[in-house]
């Protein structure tokens, strides 16, 4: 019998699914948090014996995993979700969200749009976000104040916008944000250059070179729709793909989101340089953009990360139904009800999340070592019963409301689906005032 | 002022959105229920002087509508939800669910089976649902216990099964608890043929002639997968939809389920026979059998209702993300994101699934007179806000379990997220049992 030994927390769990490589899923089980890091995980029996006295949560109708990996979204977007539904593409953005952004966005708005966001993720089980928007500056800030991890993707345009210039302010602006959260625990900056087709190559170059010389990670819509890439082909005689490849954008650092669009050419490309793909498959669905192959790229060992993208269209930030949108459209698109399996899918949510953002030794799955970062999801619920094989229940039976608990770097950010350090009286107050200011606008329009 | 008037109920919302044809949604709304009929819906201020002492709900934040309509589904096999997972059809079919239902289907299993997805549906927002499956008997009475409207569509094979014989016992016995449910408000009873590869033409003719002869409902499986048509093809020389229209069987009375495969002639025959189409997106989508053109089938008048399938295939029974997926779906499918907006998802939820029944007249929309089944939605949670257009939010940005109320013909079956008239505690032993004895069966095959 082991002695008696020191940890901070002890989560007794009906099952651990722990996503780390070759270990299934453990019955039984107890995760051993000592500060914000996973100590151990062992059979709830011998935890009893080895951890009796450390504080201790029970879960006895529970799965406890990894914080689900948000890849892709525009938190503060979460302001104008809803705001036009069912135009198309152009119409929506040039009528209802262009103007709405132009009229409202500042750092007050993205402060309340993030907190909104972040509350939503918490609730829902997600417990790091990767954000593309202005004002990354106030992302970073309140993720950090709320203990929710986030890589900020600063956006580079080749216009000005409210958050600055162009490129050369946003890159100066977005290397001292950089700078300033070296050593945050909860923090990552990388590159945002929006899309090949609102950035020239000069910049792209610069960032290429940025990028390498201080090893961070770009994040680029890329291949959206197929009018991207005709455009693209008519006008530069070349694939998007093909161009950011002759600036030396792409490589293992880079994050490419959607890829409704993949050729032979991508895929071999994308298999040569270790570039990641950010799949959105709501999204991409809701705006009629294409589906992303995923169980090719899969199956060619190229990493594919999910995300929501933004609330505004999509419009929700919930990973389940995220995770579940992802298997139903690539079974359904490739013809294939066997193709991407749930284990497949869940990796896409946490570990392959991880090694999209370069962060991969510290988060996306329970091992010994890693940050304290996971969720509690309670199968125990009549409704979704019987429960014969608790990982494909996540992906095919789960609503995001049966998550529980969350605990990011070992602290608890949601008790019993109550979320811990968020006033939600005060931002209820603000989000009523944005709506009514945003609404009148667009009704005025 | 109008003088104080009589009614059982008062139902006080923020929203009502009665989906009748010319109502839009209304603000501040009181829907008035005399008995298992609603009576009025009328402005609250005019509500509190025209029925001042009558007993009153007030739902502040809440949206109040018509209650779901589940137009096709199997609801025992939510016994054997998640019994494998991404395999093809006919190996998940041939190795885990017919194996399952050969030794565990009796009365007893449906009963069980029957009840804990009327549970599920009501917690979700369905207060009518179409169910096709053996022991239909067992369902009626199940359903009408509980007080949710059923239209049991009674299975006829060309082969045995332990619910009968072959087509005459079946269709026999059929006829038989029509007679028996007769008057039963709450059961309806069709003629429910399983597919045109499984029933021949004789018992076929015979639906169609008994069909017609007493103004019975059939619903059938029809077109769900490209193998299926080009089978009939192969080996009859006709599609499977020419060959019903030629044994009389395709009439407003028809209910085609699926129909993923939709050429120009199965448009017009639908077009010019009335009958009606169920679409079952997430089961077509995890099957990967295809996309049914709804966007193509409403342009051109033809009536289509919305059903989650079993949850077997599905693997719930949650309206509101069937919903989401219809509409997703169809925008991808299309290439258009604005293909089949929400008013025209909700349509298929609600008084398009009651026309497709045949009970047009009852329920499907909130008008005087008709049936009191109707659904409060919760749309105050900050984590859904804002709602800037509450009737796409309840497609695009709505949890089921935001539903918190719902009434079936006047009486409560949900208060507050809980369920009225269900023994929870009991149902959930009975279901452990069964998972306990498939499981074991699953394992040991």
């Amino acid at each position: 019998m082991s002695e008696s030994q020191t940890a901070d927390h002890r989560i007794d769990a009906r099952w651990v699914l722990p996503m780390s490589e070759g270990t299934p899923i453990l019955e039984n089980h107890s995760v051993i948090i000592s500060g914000e890091r996973i100590q151990a995980i062992v059979p709830t029996s011998e935890a009893q014996q080895r951890y009796p006295d450390i504080k201790t949560t029970q879960l006895s109708d529970h799965l406890v995993m990894p914080g689900l990996i948000n890849a892709h979204g525009h938190a503060s977007m979460t302001l104008l979700r809803g705001l036009g539904n069912d135009l198309p593409l152009m119409e929506w953005l040039q009528e209802h969200i262009w103007p709405a952004e132009g009229e409202f966005v500042n750092e007050e708005f993205v402060a309340d749009g993030t907190l909104l966001a972040i509350a939503e993720m918490l609730r829902s089980g997600t417990t790091c976000f990767s954000d593309m928007y202005f004002f990354p500056e106030t992302v970073a800030d309140v993720a950090h104040k709320h203990g929710i991890r986030v890589q900020t993707a600063f956006p580079i345009l080749d216009f000005p916008t409210q958050w600055g210039s162009g490129p050369e302010e946003y890159i100066e602006k977005g290397l001292k944000l950089h700078d300033r959260t070296r050593n945050s625990n909860f923090v990552n900056v990388c590159f945002g250059p929006h899309a090949p087709y609102t950035v020239s190559d000069e910049p792209l170059k610069q960032i290429a070179t940025l990028s390498e010389q201080i090893d961070l990670p770009v994040q680029i819509h890329l291949h959206e729709t197929a009018g991207e890439v005709t455009d693209s082909i008519q006008q530069r005689g070349l694939r998007p793909s093909k161009r950011l490849a002759d600036l030396g954008l792409m490589t293992p650092l880079t994050q490419c989101v959607h890829m409704t669009q993949v050729d032979d050419y991508d895929l071999g490309l994308l298999k040569e340089t270790g570039a990641h793909i950010l799949h959105c498959p709501e999204a991409n669905m809701k705006l009629a953009s294409g589906a992303c192959p995923i169980n090719r790229l899969l199956d060619a060992g190229i990493n594919v990360a999910l995300g929501t993208d933004g609330a505004a269209s999509n419009n929700d930030l919930d990973m389940f139904g995220e995770m579940r949108s992802a298997a139903f459209l690539t079974k359904l698109a490739s013809g294939d009800a066997g193709a991407v399996p749930a284990m497949e899918i869940l990796k896409m949510a946490t570990i392959n999340g991880a090694r999209s953002m370069d962060m991969e030794d510290r988060i996306g799955s329970l091992e010994p070592g890693k940050q304290a970062d996971l969720i509690a999801v309670d199968l125990g619920d009549i409704l979704v019963q019987p429960v014969y094989d608790p990982a494909p229940h996540l992906v095919y039976n789960t609503n995001s409301r049966q998550v529980t608990h969350s605990w990011i770097a070992g602290e608890a950010r949601l008790i019993d689906g109550e979320l811990q350090k968020i006033d939600l009286h005060g931002l209820r107050g603000r989000i009523q005032q944005w709506q009514q200011r945003i609404s009148a606008a667009d009704r005025n329009r």
